[in-house]
């Protein structure tokens, strides 16, 4: 029994007295509003009373109030409960926990399940446990849930730390650890049973010791069908989620299955709509449906919102707001077994979102165990910022490079040679796959900005293998200069392309300077950067609101200053490392062929 | 962990390799029906594959059946997961969990939670054990929630074992125990806060612990509403059922509260068609909205069926079949939070129910754990009886009694007196209050028959107390002899009524013999008798369908030998010493005015 149980039973009596007694009354009421009940689907009338961090009573709450009690006026406004977003990754934002939560909250977001699998695969259980002691700090519910396995394909990269089975009782005895996330160790089914079935007995053995201690496991089933799909869901114990299902048939099955299925609906991916047709077409119940952000930037929920922004596209496309609300509240409580949050009920939690209009998910206060933490859409109370120690900030252990470490050698040919070449294909994780002529000066294949065919290196910086990894990319779009950044799915390295060896290693060396980041170089000359010291992936330096200015100006220098025309060309850039998904990446280690788990040399 | 847990493990790799080498395959295919998806509410044609225990697939299952694959085939019929009956009570049946559960499998019934509040008044910790132990051996899943509070109102009642929180941690870590059971001893709200308060704080204290070791509570808030209702919710941790539900705006307002409403559709009580209003009517979702059974005789069972006969019933009010059925697989399963049954998916329990015509609800064949158990209407495998321990059926601790232990004294008076009377309510719990006159002879107050004015008593027999309760009953119809029983809820001591008290002595006494039990007698002779020698509640010397015949025999013996014209009598006599619901109670204490809490003299 941990001390914030006992803390509960001795309130509990507290509220009894409130209820039964006539002479203790509420701490504060919510007076006048319309209830958004998610057991029954309905709005009526209602006040809510709360004693403490609970709610006492949903319904006329007049004899609860006394001389003490703050009432609220709400009438006319509608009251949910907060909202879950059951699938997010703080690194995502380049934030700290703080500062993405400070941008959270107002919107009516309460409880966040962050997967922290990037400072995961750079740091380690250190790193997790850094973000998990932040959020200790925190006035939000923030839960983890943490990978089973770093690197996801060892053997062909190489992460800062090799989390596996034996890190688990470590990991998952803590209460702000909810379980075990995205399992995307065997996401690529086939290819994991033929090549490394080893790591699926580790899995199991992960899976099955958190389900031996009430722990959940979340599943990661992107385009799995029938027996491959079958093999996912019982690898993950029999109960997971799938947040990249993209299309309406997959939706179908993957309900039809059990799957709890996140509809993913952040920055840059969006697959409700699609997914929602399952729904709104072939009116499927939705009680597994649910809604998450995966991936937010701070400008989006800034500009836009957070989980109110996604359940107002998911009114806009035709659910019922209630019905819709379901999806980031009780639908995800009960998929994670939270028994205290997701519903207005005696008992449960104050997380409350008032909402002033419906159709737009407008948020007029947010509550969070029945303190008022944010009204008309700014925090009404001050929550500090955050510095992590130092010991998350000197992530990169990789001396300067010299040019000679980048240079691609043609291993003796002259004139030119054949390249295999990664494709970039624009807004999409996955990649093409390539082969090019390359020009060979002085035994060094060289970069061609005219056929945008320019050298892709991952430079390990975790003091490990030291290996560079060395290919070709077709379609960054670069005109001049050289990008680097320690931000590289998912075992970040430093990956670097660009028009010229030299600005490449100006680049590589100044984001091992910087203890990680972004860099940009042209003629020699730092154009643009960022420095992401905790873990090489997020900043305690700068607010939600900093980052996202800073985001917009290095985009546009990346634009004029580079000339590179391409959407979001670091986050491009940043997961054409990530071997989970198809078809050729590039790691420390070399091509990797992602089907087929084999390396491959970068001249054809 | 737990060894099945690890066992799980093992053979969850074992069906990945099923799924994905295209060399091994299933044990068993139900090939060509329709799946009854709980999830998505559909109906759709699939095949189910089973490996082991589990379910592999849900689809086409064609390339999963080799050489020495078991292939049923289903065509044209409905493939369901199998029902769950999450709150029940084998006292009920007076039948063993073995032979209760030989005529529930047939029915499509395959995990049972039963409630054994009845033997663990009589036999505390011990005899809940015992009838876990038996569970233990049995095919189908059964589960306890067990009393956190014995008896319900200590100092009014003596029960054989006071259970209070001092037991949970023995008892909840048990794997057969699912949580507490129904939290009666908190169920009249207010005379507990004001009578008992210190109650509340034993209550909070099981439930506190029940929650921080992962297990379930469950309430009883018959009647409740508004802050009683939230602190009764409140009491119970936040996350309760109620199986005592009987009015639409009950069911309206306890769903609304988050409660999971368990429509109770047994035997005696039935309040589905009145509840259901709220979800035909009113149009509420339904997930949180359970069939139940709460107590079920054997004659039922034979007769109609189980869940499968509610379903049936819930259907023919209107509630779409697969809804319907909702209520008894994927509703209760995440109640409970249950995590491997209530739904057919892979990674399940290939707990099946095979239904030949969905709108009578016939169940063609019963899987539990892929092993066939049932086919129409029979089991097809050999469920051995199970004798219990010598220790549980040595439960009567009582010498016999004299005429003079039984008889009211008028306390001096002559010719007539004022007497209390509790007054039947036909086929309820609850009871009436009224005072009549009786006539004194001898100074022992008499029974009467014309005025159907009885002798009314409960003898402690679990040599405790040793005292004997007194008053008069109205109602019971008895034209001669008299009836005593060991099952009196919820403490059983003896309770017996008579048109004389001689008759009445040879009753008691003739209970005390058979080590509990039923006995009728008529003029100093037994005109019919049934041994209940577990607990002096339930028999394992006999099967359902002699137990039925035998209830069917005494039931006649009652109306043609006593003239009794009560529907039930048994088991009308044995609720009239229930305290937890009003008016008037009988106890070996004396009357109680359950309302009040306070002890009546017999004599006004």
């Amino acid at each position: 029994m941990i001390t914030t149980e006992l803390k509960d039973a001795i309130h509990r009596r507290r509220m009894i007295d409130v209820l039964l007694s006539g002479s203790t009354y509420a701490d504060l009421v919510l007076k006048g509003g319309y209830i958004i009940n998610v057991i029954t689907r309905e709005i009526y009338p209602g006040d809510v009373a709360v004693k403490g961090d609970r709610i006492l009573l949903v319904g006329t709450a007049d004899k609860l109030i006394g001389p003490a009690t703050v009432v609220e006026d709400v009438s006319g406004k509608f009251i949910s409960p907060g909202f879950i977003d059951s699938h997010m990754h703080f690194e995502s934002a380049m934030l700290t926990v703080t500062e993405f939560s400070k941008l959270s909250i107002p919107t009516g977001t309460t409880t966040l399940v962050a997967d922290p699998h990037e400072i995961g695969n750079v740091l380690g259980v250190p790193g997790m446990k850094a973000m998990i002691d932040e959020a200790r700090t925190l006035p939000n519910r923030v839960l983890f849930t943490v990978p089973c396995l770093t690197p996801d394909v060892p053997g062909l990269e190489t992460a800062g730390a090799d989390i596996t089975s034996k890190d688990m009782q470590d990991l998952l005895n803590d209460d702000y650890v909810q379980g075990i996330g995205e399992l995307q160790g065997f996401s690529n089914v086939h290819p994991v049973y033929n090549n490394a079935p080893y790591l699926i007995d580790d899995l199991l053995a992960s899976v099955s010791y958190a389900k031996s201690i009430g722990k959940t496991i979340e599943g990661n089933a992107p385009g799995l069908s029938g027996p491959e799909l079958a093999a996912h869901i019982i690898c993950g114990g029999g109960h997971v989620s799938c947040h990249e299902t993209t299309t309406k048939e997959e939706m179908m099955e993957k309900l039809r299955y059990g799957v709890s299925v996140f509809m993913r609906e952040g920055s840059s991916q969006r697959n409700m709509a699609e997914c929602i047709r399952a729904i709104t077409e072939e009116g499927m119940d939705s009680r597994r449906a649910i809604l998450v952000s995966d991936d937010m930037v701070p400008e989006d929920l800034l500009k836009y919102g957070h989980m109110n922004d996604i359940v107002r596209r998911t009114i806009a496309v035709g659910i019922d707001p209630v019905e819709a609300i379901q999806m980031v509240t009780i639908n995800p409580a009960t998929h994670f077994g939270f028994q205290d949050i997701g519903l207005l009920a005696p008992g449960k939690k104050a997380d409350i979102a008032v909402i002033s209009d419906l159709a737009q998910m407008t948020i007029a206060q947010v509550y969070i165990g029945g303190v008022k933490l944010a009204e008309n859409g700014e925090l009404t109370r001050d929550i500090p910022s955050y510095i992590y120690p130092e010991s998350v900030k000197k992530s990169v252990k990789r001396k300067p490079v010299k040019l000679t470490d980048l240079q691609l050698s043609s291993g003796g040919a002259h004139g030119s040679v054949r390249v295999r070449a990664i494709e970039v294909i624009p807004d999409q994780n996955l990649t093409g796959a390539g082969i090019y002529t390359a020009q060979v000066i002085d035994g060094v294949v060289q970069p061609s900005v005219e056929n945008d065919l320019l050298p892709l290196l991952v430079v390990e910086r975790h003091g490990r293998s030291g290996k560079i990894g060395k290919t070709f990319v077709r379609g960054m779009k670069l005109k001049a200069g050289a990008i680097a950044e320690s931000v590289a799915h998912d075992t970040h390295n430093i990956i670097v392309t660009g028009t010229n060896y030299a600005d490449m290693v100006t680049a590589v060396n100044r984001v091992i300077a910087m203890d990680g980041g972004i860099a940009m170089i042209e003629g020699g000359k730092v154009v643009g950067d960022l420095p992401l010291r905790i873990g090489g992936l997020m900043t305690d330096e700068l607010t939600g609101k900093e980052m996202s200015a800073r985001i917009t100006e290095l985009h546009r220098l990346a634009r004029e200053e580079l000339g590179c025309t391409l959407h979001v060309p670091f986050m491009h850039l940043s997961f054409l490392s990530l071997v989970t998904s198809p078809a050729w990446k590039i790691t420390d280690i070399g091509l990797i062929d992602a089907d087929a788990f084999t390396i491959l040399p970068p001249l054809a």
